[in-house]
């Protein structure tokens, strides 16, 4: 497990640790340790927990993890025995480290600092057989930045795209492991190709909006290393009802694993 | 306008010409010539009809044109002066012949009888503004062949695919140009990859449910060539109500552009 910090300490003074806070994950009484001035999960973490698909055995990983999300939510309702979180920011790995403590979980995550770009210096390839990643949506250079580099990366390919991501992917999976991705429906064409070019064959495609009627804004993608071409197209999933309500399916992603 | 009809005259035997029909448009009295036992227009080619934007002076091509349908819409319609249909079957050539004489609207469609593959015989590199078309949907391979030959290629990929529709596509659209597609989801992201390797950027998708709550069954896709990459994804389009009538939005296309 190599770690390449040059860069990544530049971004220390970016950081303001006051405000951490500890919230509730509503499972079995589990926290997850978050900064409010950088970022916070949202249903796009949510969505794409509920979307993923693995035995409680398999070899797990979650890239761009942040504050540890999705691999906390599999821990916290025993989806998983064992899950590998990849990051790039040694603060966002603090962080998870604090709230594996907090929960009694350190054995159960392996907490990596890595940069996608060079992820062959972490790990052999194949390693894994499920791979899960929520990353920044917007491209670079695209709209405003954001003064903050650290919540900027978190939002936009700042410190890699979705080729890198692709190429990272294609490497830690095995031949027919799968991967699950949660992104803007803006990008689809961009990660289709990505993920075909690096021999993820891209599965389901799942879109999600708001509302009835409404046009989706984020979109489920799942790829199989290495399988035919074949894709699915699911029925949208739709988040509210109009009264602002969750909708059933959007309540069961939210409850079913819940112990 | 060279034609190579070598290939072609070994179809005539799966041709029963009294198969052939005259069907309504339901525009102006205007009437198609179709053959019952070969391929007659579904909704699909209605939609794709009403997808497409262009000026009514605009060079339009539409390709896998079989029967015509989608270029005597717009010119029952009056959408457009005058339409290009290029279709690879002699035999649609002539039914196209046929309805062009039966409604008066000879001078305004020119028919060409040309192979998408070698499509650079028969027009100039960006002669057209504007391109059509609904290409056959399922891989040559895939699934159970159709016996007759004709019908099969209405189908499948078994004279052209993907790749070498978008070759074409980008070859006859000026840079700037639009073309307008509907296909099957299973196919988008062959789609995608096979526009954006020619220079076509996708820049709509947008799917096609028969009920609200079902998993869509057909894309449209309009894509812009040398166009930066954006892509938007509209909401869902629903054709039928509950009930089995047409939802507001199906009527309107039906509809909004008739005289």
């Amino acid at each position: 497990m190599t770690e390449d910090n040059t860069e990544k300490q530049a971004f220390g003074e970016f950081i303001d640790t006051d405000a951490e806070r500890m919230d509730e994950l509503n499972i079995n009484g589990w926290k997850i340790r978050q900064n409010s001035k950088l970022f916070c999960f949202g249903i796009d973490a949510v969505l794409l927990a509920g979307f993923a698909r693995f035995s409680p055995s398999d070899r797990v990983i979650d890239l761009c993890s942040g504050s540890g999300i999705i691999p906390f939510l599999y821990l916290a309702r025993g989806d998983l025995k064992k899950i590998t979180a990849v990051e790039y920011f040694d603060y966002f790995c603090s962080l998870m480290r604090k709230t594996a403590r907090f929960n009694g979980c350190e054995d159960r995550i392996d907490i990596v600092s890595a940069d996608i770009k060079s992820i062959d210096r972490s790990f052999r390839r194949g390693s894994f057989d499920v791979l899960t990643i929520n990353p920044p949506y917007e491209k670079n250079g695209h709209g405003i930045d954001c003064p903050n580099p650290v919540k900027n990366a978190a939002r936009r390919e700042t410190l890699c795209d979705i080729n890198d991501i692709a190429r990272a992917c294609a490497y830690l999976l095995k031949t027919g492991g799968s991967m699950y991705m949660i992104h803007r429906p803006s990008r689809v064409c961009d990660i289709l190709c990505a993920l075909r070019a690096n021999g993820l064959e891209p599965r389901v495609l799942r879109f999600v909006q708001s509302k009835a009627a409404e046009a989706p804004n984020l979109v489920l993608i799942s790829a199989v290393k290495g399988a035919p071409p074949y894709l699915k197209v699911d029925k949208n999933l739709v988040i509210y009802n109009e009264d602002g309500s969750y909708t059933g399916e959007c309540n069961k992603i939210y409850d079913c694993k819940e112990l």
